[in-house]
Parts: C-alpha cells; sequence; structure tokens
C-alpha cells in the first residue's frame, strides 16, 4: 500500500508519553492498521476515530467546563436581564451561594444551561462562547481552558490522523458550544464535532436568515445515545474509540464490535498531583462498569500517572 | 495561496455542459474563489457546499426513488410478513391497485416507508437497501438507478472537490437510504450524507451490539429544516448551494446570506426528451417560489435542456 508506507510521523510520534505498555501498544495498533499485510490492516474508508472529549480530551473538575461557561454567563449577563431576577437558580449564581445552588439541583442546573444556551441567535451564542474561551481561565491552573488540553491525547489524535484515520468527537457536551473552540484545539472541522444538540429555529427577518437557539434538547449525547449518534451522524462503525467513562461504555462495545481490528482506549485519572484523582464519586466521569469490560475485552486503560510523561503541553 | 494555485482541473472540467452563460459563470465563481488576490475569493476552511438530492443529482419521477425502494421491498417481503396481511397500503402496493394507492394517500404511503425502513437492525436494512440498489432498473430507461446521476453535475461536484470544496448532500431523503449508495456514486464519505432520520435504538444481544431502526422519524430534512440540519450536522454555512425546488430555498437563502461570495444554483427541468419536464404540476420537487428569489437575488438557474451537453454518463 504505497501510501500507507509514505506516513510519516517524525521521530518520536509520542512524546509526551512514557515508554511502556500503553504506549507500545498504541504505535503497534497503528503500525499493523496501516501494513496491508498484516492481519491488523485497517482499510483507509474504515479508519475511524471516536473520542469523549470531557475527561478524555481536556479536565472535568470540579465541574465539565461547560458548566463553568454557563455559571460566568448567568453572573454577566443578570443585570441586563430582569426577567431573571426572581428565578431561584440564577439568585444562588449570582450570589455565589454554595447551599442555594444544591437546593436548585440538577433541575435548576438544567434551567441555568437553557439560559445560556438558547433564546439567541446562533451567532450571538458563538460570539458569546468565544468572548469567554478566550478570556476565561481555570482557577487551579490560571490558564485558558484551551490549554489543558491533554498533551498526550493531542499526540494520540495526530498520530491517527497522520495514519489517515478521519476523527470525530463524540461528547456528551453541548455540540454548539465546542465547535467553537475544538476546531482549532483539534485541527478537526466543526462537522466532526458531534455533541448534545438543542433544537434550532429558521426565520427569516428583515430580510436576513436567522437561526435561534430554542430550549429543547434534543439529543442528550450520552451512553446509549453515544453509539446512535456516531450512526446518525457518521454513519460507520469506529475502529478506535477513546473515552474516560461509563458514559462512552456503550461506544466502546459498538467499536469493539468492528470487524476490522480495534482499539478501545480508557483514560483514568490518577493523578491528583498533576490533574485530578477520581473514579466513582464525581459528579462527571464516574468509571465503574467500563473497567470491568475493559478487563473482559482487553481495552487499554491509561493510567495517567503512570503513562503521561506529561499532562499539559505548557508543565 | 500556493496550494491553491496548483489545482489542477484538467483540460475540460465541465465537459458534459454546453459552452454558455451557465458554465462560465460556474468556472468564474471556482476561478475567484481560489485567487487569493481576488475579491471573490473564499478561504479553504469556509469552502462548503451543499446539495440536494433528488431532482438535483439523480431523477424524481414519476416518483423520487426511495419510494419505488419501498414499493419494490413491499412486493418482496409480503408473503413472509403475514401481519401485514390486512393494511390496505399493503394490499393496493401487492395488487398494483392505483385506485387503493391513492385512497391510502400519504398516510399510507407514509406507512409502507415504515415497514420497508424500521422493525430490522441498521445491518438488515442496509443490506436491503444494497441488494436493490445493485438489482433495481428503472422503468424508463432501463439503467440502474445509480446509473441515472446527472453527469454534469457530477462534474461540479468534482470540480468543486479539486478546488478543496467540503461536498455535503443535504437531501429530503432518508440519510440511512444514501447513505448506501452515495459515497461510492459521489465520492464522499457517509458523514458527509445527511438526509431524513428514523429514530435508532441501541441494545447489546447475545453480547453483540446491536442498533434497530424505529418507526419514528426525527428530522424531516426539507425547506426550513435543510438550513437547520445544516447548523446541526455540518455547523458552517456554505457558500455554494445546489437544489431543484422549493424545498431548497431556504438553504438557498442561508447561503447567499454568507459574507462569502456564494453560488446558489437551481437545477431545471425543462427536457422531456433526454429526462423529464416540471415544474408545479409534479408529486415532488415543486417549483415556484423559489424561483422568484433566484430572479431578485441572482441565483444561477440552470436549464437542463439548454445548458446540459450530455445529462447521463451513457448517452
Ligand atoms: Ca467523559
Ligand atoms: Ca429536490
Amino acid at each position: 500500500n504505497y501510501a500507507d508506507s509514505t506516513i510519516v510521523t517524525g521521530s518520536n510520534p509520542l512524546s509526551s508519553w512514557k515508554d511502556g505498555a500503553a504506549k507500545q501498544r498504541i504505535l503497534a495498533y497503528f503500525k499493523a492498521a496501516t501494513d496491508s499485510t498484516n492481519a491488523g490492516y485497517v482499510p483507509v474508508d474504515k479508519r475511524l476515530l471516536v473520542t469523549d472529549n470531557d475527561g478524555t480530551l481536556w479536565p472535568e473538575q470540579p465541574f465539565p467546563f461547560q458548566l463553568i461557561f454557563t455559571l460566568d454567563f448567568i453572573r454577566a449577563n443578570a443585570a441586563t436581564h430582569p426577567e431573571w431576577k426572581n428565578i431561584p437558580v440564577v439568585k444562588a449564581i449570582v450570589a455565589n451561594d454554595k447551599a442555594g445552588l444544591m437546593k436548585a439541583g440538577e433541575r435548576g442546573l438544567m434551567q441555568a444551561m437553557f439560559l445560556a444556551h438558547s433564546g439567541m441567535t446562533t451567532d450571538q451564542f458563538d460570539a458569546s462562547v468565544r468572548q469567554w474561551i478566550d478570556t476565561a481561565r481555570d482557577a487551579r491552573f490560571h490558564k485558558r481552558y484551551t490549554e489543558l488540553v491533554y498533551q498526550p491525547m493531542l499526540e494520540l489524535l495526530e498520530l491517527a490522523k497522520k495514519h489517515r484515520f478521519r476523527v470525530f468527537v463524540v461528547s456528551g457536551g453541548g455540540a454548539d458550544f465546542m465547535r467553537v473552540w475544538a476546531p482549532q484545539a483539534y485541527g478537526i472541522p466543526a462537522s466532526q464535532v458531534i455533541g448534545s444538540y438543542n433544537a434550532v429555529k429558521y426565520e427569516v427577518k428583515d430580510g436576513k436568515p436567522v437561526l435561534t437557539k430554542l430550549p429543547e434538547n434534543i439529543l442528550p449525547d450520552d451512553k446509549q445515545n453515544k453509539p446512535v449518534a456516531i450512526r446518525q451522524f457518521i454513519g460507520q462503525q469506529p475502529v478506535i474509540c477513546l473515552g474516560n467513562s461509563d458514559g462512552d461504555q456503550a461506544m466502546m462495545q459498538y467499536t469493539s464490535a468492528n470487524k476490522y481490528p480495534s482499539l478501545c482506549l480508557i483514560v483514568k485519572h490518577t493523578d491528583s498531583t498533576r490533574e485530578y484523582q477520581y473514579d466513582v464519586h464525581t459528579l462527571s466521569g464516574h468509571l465503574e462498569t467500563a473497567l470491568k469490560e475493559a478487563a473482559q475485552k482487553n481495552w487499554l486503560v491509561v493510567d495517567m500517572q503512570k503513562d503521561f510523561a506529561k499532562v499539559f503541553a505548557w508543565e
């Protein structure tokens, strides 16, 4: 296979990975997948990689970053939205009232999400995310959120692209939220960023086409819905799947049932010093049943502490 | 722009188009769009082409081909489905009873569509479409349906790809139906074929992941829903839009509102000898209001009789 044999990956393709079993297995997979004489060969048009985002490509602690965007948006805009004044969750957010937030619960947070993600045009929403992603900083690391992308995972995506894999993000996060920054952060077009969706309405106002975001969730892209979204948006079974939680288990099952050799990889958060350590006690990223299936099916479990030489590019 | 200046399109890129205003305008658009010194320049990452399918890339007479697939499927499978026996539309289809079909009406046809498009796994459905597309022949032309793709439009898609445009089909037809044959016919991955969707259910049966098609329409991808689908599936405003009916008017409005120079093209069916002649009196492809807007907004109206030197490759 001439095209494949000319793949150039540089002298040290996964330089932020420690030498060890995980790195070796990843390199071996790509070597076999692109060698037409190997039993592990995967034809070019079947080379599809899907990856989760929160906790797989960037952190999700203390909360998923999209929730932090939501809280920041509510605080920044409450003054100009008198109609929000008596909404309990808004009051709690503006007052930074933790007990009030707990009381508002998941329904309250969902309501806050809708306030930050609907009732505006898609252009207005995109601008609001752009402004936030360009300026907001993580409280612990004092970095912009896009600077918190895991360097080893970025190298893995680049290696996959060099081996002619198409890369799709398949995340529980909002598609519209991610599409503002993910194309640049991950080097893929917006169409390859799949997430949860709100309904959108099309109208012509004063002769101008306008798309307005509605407070109506169409596809919560998690668990069983991940393989459903893969079918709906990509129309093809993946051979590589990257994830970090039980929410990714269904798409890993779907991937590992591929008739071509597959690689399923779970990022395990084991490093409280450089990042975070968690598995079952967490708001986001519960990891339990997927680990059991990983053991049965020989999915690759990556231990961030042991396998990552670097977590972030700026370390 | 070095990358653009090396574009090679062959000596006669639109050879199945007659020399004339339409062909000249298309060629001029691509020349300007890829010349960074030209006011018509479009940056590479903004080069997005969306195209309708039925009546734009292949015929839709006497009925849309997916409906013919449905009728063929019902006839071929009625014997093994005793539970269909008393369904009026099935009876009418099996008996080839035109009056009964008329009586069943749109609701009956929708019911027939669901019988042919749900209650089976995605693998089973894909196989049934594959089998049909490989064997069924059009009653008038005695050709396989994929041999009825309009040669001039195929050349236009190829020219766009050579100029580094990404090509997406955005059709009212079923996404799952098209994705079986469109990737090969149009040279694009399944993920770039967007259409109407049924809901899909994910389960693990006997340890095997299974996706089952459900009789529930999620997105009828027509009219206002076309720009909505473009936002949801592509996340980017197109600069080229190809269509043939009022169902494409909204996505043409959306395209022509792009801040970059756009090209909207309407295929007008004017050739009863080589193909079909219709505009307002048709089951599929009603063209009326889009023509009015085309005149106001200088969208390119292509007259199949005058502008196509060839309609089909085999002529
Ligand atoms: Ca995750
Ligand atoms: Ca059409």
